[in-house]
């Protein structure tokens, strides 16, 4: 096959005519309708915005890869780089084999479980099916379930083991999460009778990885050492330039997560849409920074932890995606400033509880995620309890609070259970050897860095 | 809400039609012509390089952080790695209150400094104002000025106080930025006056760090250390990898930098510039990695600094950024290897008069900033002095130089204002002891690499 | 000149007319009819796939520099970092200067080597020449020659000397790959013959690229120390973290590199058609990843070698490349997961020869390329032989094997040649100190991570 030889022709349209009747305005015309209809723009530039903000979104997995990484201990570094490449393969693997279907099911019981799982497969290529391409929404659905599996990923690191891990992200992609969704994007329970609201998933996303993600953290267990007493021992990560960089990435990614969710762009509303969720998108990022910053500079006089910096970025992040397109730019600012503090507030009080949470994704993820669907309230006039206006169920704080806490309750119970079966089957704990040896040493048989550890 | 339900109808028209008459085809004439007017195709396509340029040189912010943190010692890296998070954010914070309309102003005194500062704010969401989305050009004139911020971070790293820092960064965003590119961009007096040249920043950007990063380092000093009587002691970066890393990532921007100054992708003659400024911009990348690499080596015996090498891609692509449309392929390679050669001879003129530029910012963003905006007259007719012709004034070298010299004098001057209140105020000098310690130790509380330091 | 005001009017259509006649409806043809053919909305569509997709994989270069640095020692880590920045800017220089001319030649000598070298420019870029901006597509053909230069880098690292693989490197991407690839992208004797069939490059760019480093792993010979008798001294690569955000990026880029072979996007089949190419393209990379986990804990009981499911990501994305538009997503799969096997039992058996290939590249470019190359004929009716059907030769696994064979014994003589040229001349091996001393001392003279070595 040749290459450099397009497949459509371009406009070929013969501008001076030399007079006006109707057999050849009607011919005309025709060939305009065509070449426009050919040229299907909006049906493209909708697929672009899957596609491109699919592969950006899919970024986010090498962020989450230098977050997670550059907070664990160089001993775990290895795994922790190889479990995030993993977690990314099977959430695509599940979700094309039930996951997609199952979020997006023909039917359901009660708006609640979709019948009609199975693979997945593009209707045929050639024509349209929608407004846009079918795979390029796929695309960009399964690299959502892969955030939400990364989540799990940091919090439960340095003594998970690999197999255990492995088969829980299976079940969360091709099941938990999907049901979720089914709730609320795949029009179900939440959708129709509460009127949540959840634009790019603060609460399907990101709370239900941090729902997973904490059920774990309590379930495994702290790493060996982390707390004696009312002592905690503090386990510096061990690359904390490689977790800038993540955070730098996760940031980037977001704008696909959150720009993309609007999910058209072939029109003069919609692009603008698309603009103004970039902006308030960033708004909210640098609210979180500077928030967090402030936040630790007052409580540890003076310093500033770079990974309160990071972490105040992704919570800023995660708690304007329920959201970001109503709010001003000022009030995405806010919005992610209250995120930025919640983080640095979050992280002791966890740890007061003895939940171990290796990279602070529960503050950043759960937490915010919390908070950003709440706010969204205010954003829909404000009403306490869900009322129809002409005939329309209004978003609400209390529909918004029925969605955080039934997602809460489902995946929680959910993940005890998986946990659970797991633990008294093939094992989710590695031994204190192993882990005082490292998960590289015991899991992957290198070293992430043998030429220069000290550890 | 449910989601994957598109918000545009796609094009529905009938192709077949029985007979031809007026009304007839006056219906379908206006709905292909509603059809047209909703797919804004341009509109679309102009936002769209907006948006995903935007990104891409927000990527930027990535590259000078990985680039910066490789360049600097080990024990200041947390610090680096956190300081271009916070510059990031802050610049983004500034430019939307008070930066951008400060840019372009609606009124101004004498085309010098705007008069209408405040926050920016997008107009409504439902209709078209101009040719593109107003939230993505906010959005990509917002990461522009990150880039600008970003320059000075690397000159005065491993001895700058955070909070100094910070607030220099502040005002260099919301207020001198701004003011150097309302003269150009904003269609004030360098525009107006002089005719004066620079498609995307080698002056208004990448000087105008230069610029502030030079007398920072000036006034901040150099390193503890680093110059002893005739003495230079060489204080190698800790992670040249990264280093590595980074300058890809900036490469990669850079095509959202320069390509999307092209405003405009909606034609065939807009997105053919778009195209041609791509090919321009590596091969004058390409010129500087190659010309730095054989000057070093002649200079060197054989050896290739990397540091060099990497730094020559920056100062390549600095150089063609002043016009990287004009030029042919083979200019445009010349045009980076001149640039390549000046970073290279620069870097120990720097040394010369003791200052002590960390990860040589100045020599590729300000040296190789004058170059590319000197030498854009070569694609404007050659004209030493600005003439007239037609009614339309020419650029010229000399007026480029003017445009030089006006914003080196300007920022110098800003820059040594503030640098100066910062130091007699909250300071902008590290103590010694807590250089030596490192502003890890010193500042932010936790160390880069806590497992693997030996230094 | 000043920024904010763009170059294309948007659609002014007068939505209202009071009544239709002929001289009315004639002008409002007119109009939009000028309106749509300066939208050019397919053009730029197209153009826009060509930008995106090049730059992404143009990221692929940071992909390759983050991987091979990984896994190489950390005395050879500069070197390694700043070979992959050269050899990016050797591609591109010498693409330019000759190699696209001889990839799509306009005259040749049996469809077998071009006649017309030469640089290449771009044609006046007021007006369309074809579908889409011609800069766009050679910026997208050059980031192609540099992944195939990018595989050898990896190979022979740790013990080649700077400026023979640099000299090697001008002559594969001016001559070498562009021959290879006018055989088939550019019409030539492989697909006016043969019908071969190579989407995008599983044998034109990674065969290429795989021969390549395959021959001058011979002739350069393993590292010092690797094999003794028959003993294999493991040299395990220094930053594994690294290596799994380079497959990440490699991963992203693959999107650019399948996705964008469609050549075009601005219709609705073809942008269905790079859809489910990105949708296919990211199975397959699961199937490599997943396949090569279990294949590599099967034989080292449990353990999982992290570089192992890095290569297998590789593998599975090079054996989908040859075709990822035909096979359906379970197919795609298996074409990966059979592709993650052969890495990861190819790579012993090149250490049976003693052939060592530092990063593995040679069993994921070359033999996973080959693989598939060869199973394209599976997607084209599954014929054996050469058919013709309607006039139209048909893709059959004979004419594939030939397309492989050919490439395989021309790569190999022309890399033969020339590395041996190289060897007698300029020489290519670093000597026994040089190499034990590490190239970071000998060849850049800075250290990649001078605060933490231990080795």
């Amino acid at each position: 096959m040749t290459r450099g030889v397009a497949l459509l022709p371009v406009f070929a349209i013969s501008g001076a005519l030399a007079y006006a009747q109707d057999a050849d305005l009607e011919a005309r015309l025709s060939a305009l309708e065509e070449s426009v209809s050919a040229s299907a723009s909006s049906y493209v530039d909708n697929s672009y915005l899957f596609l491109i903000g699919g592969i950006i979104v899919m970024l986010m997995a090498a962020g989450f890869l230098c977050l997670e990484v550059g907070l664990v201990r160089s001993k775990n570094a290895a795994m922790q780089s190889m479990k995030n490449v993993l977690l990314y393969s099977i959430a695509g693997l599940m979700f094309w084999v039930v996951g997609y279907n199952m979020a997006y099911p023909g039917e359901s019981i009660m708006g609640l479980v979709g019948t009609t799982p199975g693979p997945w497969a593009p209707p045929p290529l050639d024509q349209s099916h929608g407004d846009y391409a079918a795979s390029s929404d796929w695309f960009f659905q399964m690299v959502f379930v892969a955030t939400a599996a990364s989540i799990v990923s940091g919090t439960v690191a340095e003594r998970v083991k690999l197999w255990g891990f492995l088969a829980f992200t299976a079940v969360l992609t091709a099941f938990i999460y999907p049901i979720v969704v089914s709730w609320e994007w795949g029009g179900g329970y939440l959708d129709s009778e509460w009127a949540f609201s959840d634009f790019a998933g603060s609460t399907l996303v990101h709370s239900v990885g941090g729902w997973a993600a904490l059920m774990g953290a309590i379930i495994i267990g702290p790493r060996t050492g982390k707390y004696f007493g009312k002592q905690i021992h503090p386990m510096p990560g061990s690359n904390i330039p490689l977790a800038g960089l993540g955070t730098f990435l996760l940031w980037f990614g977001w704008f696909g997560f959150n720009g993309a969710s609007e999910l058209a762009a072939g029109g003069i509303q919609s692009i603008n849409d698309v603009a103004a969720i970039f902006a308030n998108t960033n708004m909210a990022a640098v609210g979180g920074v500077l928030a967090a910053t402030v936040t630790t500079a007052v409580l540890y006089k003076g310093k500033v932890d770079a990974t309160m910096v990071f972490n105040g970025a992704i919570g800023g992040l995660v708690s304007i995606t329920a959201e970001p397109l109503a709010p001003s730019m000022g009030a995405s600012v806010l919005i992610g400033a209250v995120g930025g503090v919640l983080v640095v507030v979050s992280v002791p009080l966890l740890d007061k509880f003895k939940i171990d949470d290796v990279v602070g994704a529960i503050p950043a993820h759960l937490v915010c995620g919390i908070w950003g669907t709440l706010i969204v309230a205010a954003s829909y006039g404000n009403h306490v309890m869900p009322v129809e206006i002409e005939g329309e169920l209004q978003t609400s704080y209390f529909g918004q609070l029925v969605g955080v806490l039934l997602t809460g309750v489902f995946v929680s119970v959910a993940s005890v259970i998986v946990w659970m079966a797991l633990k008294v089957t093939i094992g989710i704990r590695a031994t204190e050897e192993e882990e005082m040896a490292g998960m590289d040493v015991s899991e992957v048989g290198i070293e992430a860095y043998p030429d220069f550890t000290n550890a």
